[in-house]
C-alpha cells in the first residue's frame, strides 16, 4: 500500500462510482491529495496516518457539487423576498450590486465559502462580477471551484467595456491554469443580455482553453418571448444556430423548453444545472428534468445565487428536487433518492468538465469528500442510506469535511476561514449598505 | 411586575400575536408555565429569574406547531421510497404496521419527538394507532400534542372492532382532561375508510367533548373517485351532507378540491393541515392553498408521518410552502414568508383549536418558545427575521426550546429524554423488524 497522510475511517462508503459501490465500516486512505485506497476498514489492519478522521458509523461520501451559483450574492440574501421578478431586480437586486465592489465580493464569497463547507459542499461553479476576487477567496477557503467573469453587451462595474471583459477572462484562465482548486470557465450571461457576436466569440475562447462555458438560458417564459421576438427562435435554438453548443456548455435553469430544444441539447451534449428552488421561489417554472434524463442529457444539481433561495444547502435542494417533479408529474417513481444523489455528486462533476478529478470516491481521483453524522434521531432508523441523504439529512449534519486532501472541517468547525471574522466584516458591510 | 421562574432574554422576539409585534433586543419572563411579562430587555433593569437563557443576539419566537402527523412512522423513515402509491402501501407500510404494539408506537412517539424538540416544533397533532401510547410518550417527553386514535371500518389491531375504538377514545378523552399538555381529538380516517354511521358517530363524540374532529379529507384523485362513485359527492360534500363539518374540523390535505369544496370549508369554518412535502413526495398534487386563505380559511401546516416526507422539521416545510405555490401558480407574490410562518405558529393553534393557548407569545398564553441561533453564515446577514425563518433557518438552527414552561432543549441538548438509549432502542427495533 502507498503511504497515507490522511485517513478517514469507520463509516459505510458510498463511493457514487459506476458501479454504484458500497462498503460497509469502510475507510478512505489520501496521499497528496489524492485518494490512495478504499476499502473495508479491516484492511487498514494496524495502519495509521498522520491525521485520521472517525466517522463513528457514518457515511462517507463525495463531497456535494454546486453547478450553478452566484457566490457573493450571499450578501443580499433576504434582501428582498415574495416580490415580481422586475420588482425585484430592478428596485432591489440591481441598486445592491451596482454599490459592489473586488472586496466586496472576496467578503461575500468567504461567506458563501463557509457556508458551503459547513452543509457539505466542495466545488462550485460561480457567475458573477469581480471574478478574480472570487478564484482568490475560494482558493483562500480552500474551495474547489469553476469561476467565471459573467459577459454582457453593456459595460461591468468591473471591467469597464467588453473589450476589456475577454482580456479580464483572458487574464485569469492564464493565471489560474495549473492550480489545483481553481478553474475558469467562459461565461455569457444569457441569450437576451449578450449579441451573437458576443457568444460566438466567448464559444471561440472556451474551445480555445477547453474551458466550460456557463450561459443562463431558458430560465422564463419572458426570456423565450424575447428571444423568439428578436431571433425568431428559442434561446436554445439560437445558440444552436449560432454555433455556440456543445459539451462544454452549462445551460443555467433550461425550464421552458421545447422538445425540439431538448432534441438540440442532447445531439450537442450539452449539460444542464438545475436550480429547483430557484425556479419555484421566483415562479419561473419547473425544468422537464425527467425528460432531459430520459433523452440521456446530463444534469447536475445547483442553488443559484443566495438572494432567489435563500441558501446554498445542496442537500435541501435534492430533497426538493426529488419532490417538485414527482408532484408536477403526478408520479411518484420520477426523480428517485440514487438519481438525485448522483445529480449533486458524479453527474454534477460531469456537467462542470471535472469528471476525471472529482464526483466519487475512486483511487487517483482528487480527496474531495465528507462525513455524515447518523446518529440523530432524524437520520433513525436507517434502512437506506441514501434515502436518507436525499429526504432526511441536512447540511447541519455534516460534521467533517476534505477538499483536495485538505480538512477544511472537522467536527463542524471551519479550519480554513476565520468564521467570526467574516460573519463581523457581513454585519459591517450591511450596516453601510 | 410579577415573579419568573425563567427568564429568555437577549433577542429579537417575534411575537406572532395579531399586532405582528417585535421586539428588539427583548425578553420573555415565564412563571408557572405562562409567560407573565415580555418586552425591551432594558425593562428588566437587574432582575433575575432561577433560570435564564440568552438567546445571544438571536430569535425568539413560538415553537412551532405540526398540524398533522403520524409520530411514529419514523420507525419507518426511509424503508420505501420512490414507488407507486399502492405498491408503498401495500408491500411496505401496512406489512410494517401489522406487526406494531403499543411499546413500539410509544417508542417511535418518543424518536418523533426528541426530533421535534431538537427542530423547533412544541406542540403536533397526531393520528395513528395505540394512541394511550402516543399520550404518554410525549407527555414524558414534555411535548404538548393533540392526539387521537384512529377509526375505521375495519378490525383495529390495538382495539380490535369499531364499538371498542369509541370505547378507548371515550377513555382517551376522560383520562387527559385536564393535562396541561395533552388533548384529545377524535380521528376517524376519511371518508374512504369510515362508513357514513361511523363519521357521523365521531362527530357527535368530538362535539360532546369540545375535541378537534380530526380526518383525512381529499387528498388524491383516487380518493376523490372512490367518494364519487360511492356516494355522487366530492369528499367535502359528502361530509357536509352529513352534518360533519364545522369549525372543530381539521381536514388533513385537502389537495384536489372544487370551488363548491372551498365554500363548503369557509361556511363550516374547517381548518386545513396543509402537507406540502408529503403531498409532493408521494405525487398527490398541490393543495389550493392560496386560493384557501384568499376565501379566509384557516390554514395550518403539517409534516405528515416521516414515510412520506421523510423528516418532521416544519422549518423545511414552510420553506417547500412557500416555493410550491409560487412555481404552481406562477405568481411569486403568493405565500409570502409571514403568511407561511404564521401557518406554522398563531394560524396552526387555531388549525388546532389552540389559540386561546398557544402559538403567540402574549402575556397569559403557555410559555412554548423557541430561541434561534442566528451567529451562523446561511443567516448573515439579516435584513428581515422573518424571511430567514422561511427560507434560511432550518431545524438545527434551534438552540433553546421550552414547552409549557419547561426547558426541554437547551444548547441542543435535550432536557426531557435520553437520546442515546431512543436510539439504541430504535436500532434493536430495526433489527428486528
Ligand atoms: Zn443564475
Ligand atoms: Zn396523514
Amino acid at each position: 500500500m502507498s503511504p497515507a497522510d490522511l485517513i478517514v475511517r469507520n463509516g459505510t462508503v458510498i463511493t457514487m462510482d459506476d458501479r454504484g459501490t458500497r462498503i460497509a465500516d469502510g475507510y478512505v486512505a489520501v496521499n497528496g491529495g489524492r485518494i490512495t485506497a478504499l476499502g473495508p476498514v479491516a484492511e487498514l489492519a494496524d495502519r495509521r496516518a498522520a491525521r485520521e478522521i472517525d466517522a463513528r458509523g457514518g457515511l462517507i461520501l463525495p463531497g456535494l457539487i454546486n453547478t450553478h451559483t452566484h457566490a457573493a450574492m450571499s450578501l443580499f440574501r433576504g434582501l428582498a423576498d415574495d416580490l415580481p421578478l422586475m420588482t425585484w431586480l430592478n428596485d432591489h437586486i440591481f441598486p445592491a450590486e451596482a454599490k459592489l465592489d473586488g472586496a466586496m465580493v472576496g467578503l461575500g464569497t468567504r461567506l458563501a465559502c463557509a457556508e458551503m463547507i459547513l452543509a457539505g459542499t466542495t466545488c462550485f461553479c460561480d457567475m458573477y462580477l469581480f471574478e478574480s476576487a472570487v478564484a482568490e477567496a475560494a482558493g483562500a477557503c480552500g474551495m474547489r471551484a469553476v469561476v467565471g467573469e459573467v459577459l454582457y453587451d453593456f459595460d461591468s462595474p468591473n471591467y469597464g467595456p467588453l473589450e476589456r471583459g475577454f482580456a479580464y477572462v483572458a487574464e485569469m484562465l492564464a493565471r489560474w491554469k495549473d492550480d489545483p482548486l481553481i478553474r475558469v470557465a467562459v461565461e455569457p450571461h444569457s441569450p437576451y443580455l449578450c449579441a451573437p457576436d458576443l457568444l460566438q466569440r466567448a464559444a471561440r475562447l472556451a474551445a480555445d482553453h477547453d474551458a466550460p462555458l456557463v450561459i443562463h438560458v431558458s430560465e422564463t417564459r419572458a426570456e423565450v418571448e424575447t428571444i423568439q421576438g428578436r431571433y425568431n427562435a428559442t434561446p436554445v435554438g439560437h445558440l444552436a444556430a449560432l454555433g455556440v453548443l456543445g459539451p462544454n456548455v452549462v445551460a443555467c435553469h433550461a425550464v421552458v423548453l421545447t422538445e425540439d430544444d431538448i432534441d438540440l441539447l442532447r445531439r450537442h451534449d450539452v449539460k444542464v444545472a438545475h436550480n429547483p428552488e430557484s425556479n419555484m421561489k421566483l415562479a419561473s417554472g419547473v425544468a422537464p428534468v425527467p425528460d432531459l434524463l430520459r433523452a440521456g442529457i446530463c444534469v447536475g444539481l445547483g442553488t443559484d445565487g443566495c438572494a432567489s433561495n435563500n441558501d446554498l444547502d445542496l442537500f435541501s435542494e435534492m430533497d426538493t428536487a426529488a419532490k417538485l417533479h414527482k408532484v408536477h408529474r403526478l408520479d411518484p417513481t420520477v426523480m428517485d433518492a440514487a438519481t438525485v444523489l448522483r445529480m449533486a455528486t458524479c453527474d454534477a462533476a460531469r456537467t462542470l468538465g471535472l469528471e476525471r478529478h472529482i464526483g466519487s470516491l475512486e483511487p487517483g481521483k482528487a480527496a474531495d469528500l465528507i462525513v455524515i453524522d447518523t446518529a440523530k434521531p432524524h437520520l433513525t432508523p436507517m434502512y437506506d442510506p441514501v434515502s436518507h441523504l436525499v429526504y432526511a439529512v441536512n447540511g447541519g449534519d455534516v460534521h467533517h469535511s476534505v477538499i483536495n486532501g485538505q480538512v477544511v472541517m472537522e467536527n463542524r468547525t471551519l479550519q480554513t476561514i476565520d468564521l467570526q471574522a467574516v460573519l463581523e466584516q457581513v454585519a459591517a458591510f450591511k450596516q453601510n449598505a
